[in-house]
């Protein structure tokens, strides 16, 4: 069985040794490693490890985890987490009118890039519905009206219960921060803009006023805060004083999906940890 | 004799017509020509014109800038310009501490990489004298002590007088308006950052606070509002977590110096029209 | 009614004036114009001019070809011919098993980027039948049984009757120069590699081998030389050495279908034009 | 002291924890650490560590050297090597005429940006003396006239005898594999292409009659075969239609050198560890 271990903690000598003695003792071979210290001195370190565990290790990690916490990750303080790729995450998808990041999440899905099954479809339009049912994936239209956005995240939250991240993969509502605490699993937006530039409404037309040359689009963990999460993946494309605000969308798009895609590829495969306000993606 | 021809003026039919005519008649051969409409409905037509002018044209473009102004630009309402690449252009360049802008400029000035003489380079430091003493480039020191603000422009206007372009190569100091409206003649400057990411003091400290992925760098025209002019032209580099902000510095340090000498090439091939905030660039 | 005009032909002096007046003459009015010279002396001359045709022009240019012909064309021997966004262009795709580019040209037609209809999908294999339903869009199956290349192509060429672009969005059957004669209307195909490296089978495979720090795609026209066509579009992506050749693919294939998307879109804007092996795109 | 591991061997468990624990047994801190397996089942591990060690390991290396390899390289089979950011690696620089690569590296050098010493640079025209004169580098015209190669290159070896590393930034001249041999260390050139397109002379000819619409550079290990070593570092730019060879060069030269500067600083931090006819790049 194939597992990866995340750690972050404060530095200090040992630590490399202590977590792969540990998991030499136990007979796992480390398959790799990606370590991080923003600070040779007093500073935090981060650690991501795939190990494959020896054949003994069939109860599904619950011994290891207890052992691992016990001689390794409470001894030295850490903030750390085991996960499996044989336990595929369960993913949510909300999205509003632009399907583009939408389907190609659902490509992607498919074509078994992702390492994770796609569970829903949730959006505010009814517009999606005949396209996710070709992927077999099941749909529910959730409107927003004005005031009763609280009766909304009731339903939204009851959809995606069970679910292991949600992606708002071009979905134009803004999240309560009620609701991202009650959601209480990680999600994953994709701004229309190289982020901190064009923060809000509209990025491509405030693009094209300030007449950039380049433009771009930013993955990022939801927080309360509007467009001020963590970054995962940012991107860019060039554009000219030939892009008027329709040509600038439809070169986003492009951009828009890819880094949705790569941000969401790197969640799924245990490669982000949140630092602060930023992210350590391995 | 090469001459250059821009325009700006309200779109309508027939403009095209109108030069190329006026040109065809005087024995002009059109070598290249570039034009954009904003909006092919009451938008603004925008366009550049290289023409080989007839060998009897040899009186420096006297005559040809009268007859233009008589029979194409007053008639048609145009905002025109012509120039003639055998007329280098003289630049001078400011810079303060950070040498690297300025020495990639000095560098292809010598490999005559740029259509234009660069006849002085002014500092508040006196650090780069040497450096610019080995290219056979007039260096001045001009101090900008607490309070002296005024004296130092007022001896910064006199250094540049009879410059067509002013270039602020990593240049420190803000440049007043008053200065702007007396020096009369463009002023480049280059912002390392992205902008409108990162307006201000330490974008490469504001960068890794925001933990972006990518940083660039912005060349645009110099107006009164900070880091606000008509941008000309930006590029940027990937970076990751493990770039503090010295490394961001020494990353960013190859594309600041790229994107300004696009940026001023540009402008001394006049590619450049200003739009509002915003430029064409041809 | 607008028009594209595009031209080639010996360079020399008074040609946009004899076609700007030509239009002039005739009330059209010049909405964008691009324009390039191999050589100032003795080079070849191409142009490309997008008008907005006089009211009268309601025969559907006939008129206006005949015209130019007598009074441009001929007199200047030039080779040009004029194009009307109003005929919308019909599209062929051929394509075998992978169908990330196929898909993401029918997402494209459905959102109405392309602007073409796609009249007919063809594949020697039947697994995209569903998938190409889906958008409404005819499927045919046509196999290429081993010895059997011969009746395939009479298939084919019957399939694409009538069609003004074929597209090969990652078919991997080698189409004779027999068909392509037969065939007259350009074919664009997607290499998935940077042309000229990796010509040829497994490119991925030759790119992991050479130790390749970037890959890249080329969409090109189809000439009978395997991968020499004339280039229409490229781009790359960074790799490193964590990426397998099944990374490198399925990294790949993003950049695959932006760049056969790019190329197929400038076709369809008639911003190319075929100058020998290589091609002009405005 | 900071100390560098460099590690390659067969895969297999407990590798890394058999380095780390020797290490922490030392009271060495391992400040980062990169590995890479190219096949988790019989593949090749390849593993960069970064530590600090103790106050104690004042003898510059050699105890800790003896023991590792007493009590884990030798055991374990490894190709390793310890290298220490202290002592400045010492590199020569050979150049023709163009100078952009050559400057840039001196100027990175003198900025401190490099970790090592510019020893000498070399050419086999006169051209540079005076710039490199500017940096306080010790220069040597060492011409290279027809039939007297092997002279040339005995006078060579003598000029770089006690250099870590040699830089090829722009050196016309084809090294003799004999010369290679007894060198002895590393050399790294720079090509004007995105290798392997367009191997050997006028690489920016080739590539303008291809017609490809991006060009680039590579930077490689220097083997016997031409263009054909491994491959550390390569980067890419658009180009168009319009750019004819003399522009192709222009551009690609702010690649080249951006390309050879990240290529050598890569090696100086001894992040590259060849595997076969490829580069592992930490």
């Amino acid at each position: 069985m194939i597992a990866r271990l995340l750690i972050s903690c404060a530095d200090g000598p040992g630590i490399v040794a202590a977590v792969s003695s540990f998991l030499a003792a136990r007979g796992a071979n480390i398959l790799s490693s990606d370590q991080h210290t923003t600070d040779p001195s007093g500073g935090r370190f981060f650690m991501r490890m795939v190990v494959r565990l020896a054949d003994g290790e069939d109860d599904g990690g619950a011994a290891l985890e207890r052992d691992f916490a016990a001689a390794v990750g409470t001894p030295l303080g850490m903030t750390w987490r085991i996960s499996y790729p044989a336990r595929r995450k369960r993913v949510a998808i909300l999205v509003s009118r632009e399907e583009h990041c939408l389907l190609d999440l659902l490509w992607r899905a498919r074509r078994d890039e992702l390492e994770a099954d796609v569970v829903r479809v949730i959006s505010n339009h009814p517009d999606a519905a005949a396209d996710v049912a070709s992927f077999g994936v099941p749909f529910a239209h959730v409107p927003v009206p004005a005031g009763a956005k609280e009766e909304a995240e009731e339903r939204l939250l009851e959809l995606v219960d069970g679910c292991d991240l949600v992606v708002l993969a071009r979905y134009m509502q803004i999240l309560s921060g009620g609701f991202l605490d009650r959601l209480a699993v990680p999600v994953i937006n994709i701004h229309h803009s190289f982020l901190p530039a064009f923060v809000g409404a509209e990025p491509y037309r405030q693009a094209r006023e300030r007449g950039v040359k380049i433009i771009g689009a930013t993955a990022h963990y939801v927080t309360e805060a509007l467009d001020a999460g963590p970054i995962i993946e940012q991107d860019v494309v060039r554009v000219s004083h030939r892009d008027d605000v329709e040509a600038l969308a439809r070169i986003g798009r492009d951009v828009e999906r890819t880094v949705l895609a790569r941000a969401v590829d790197a969640h799924l495969q245990d490669r982000t940890i949140i630092d602060g306000s930023t992210t350590v993606v391995f």
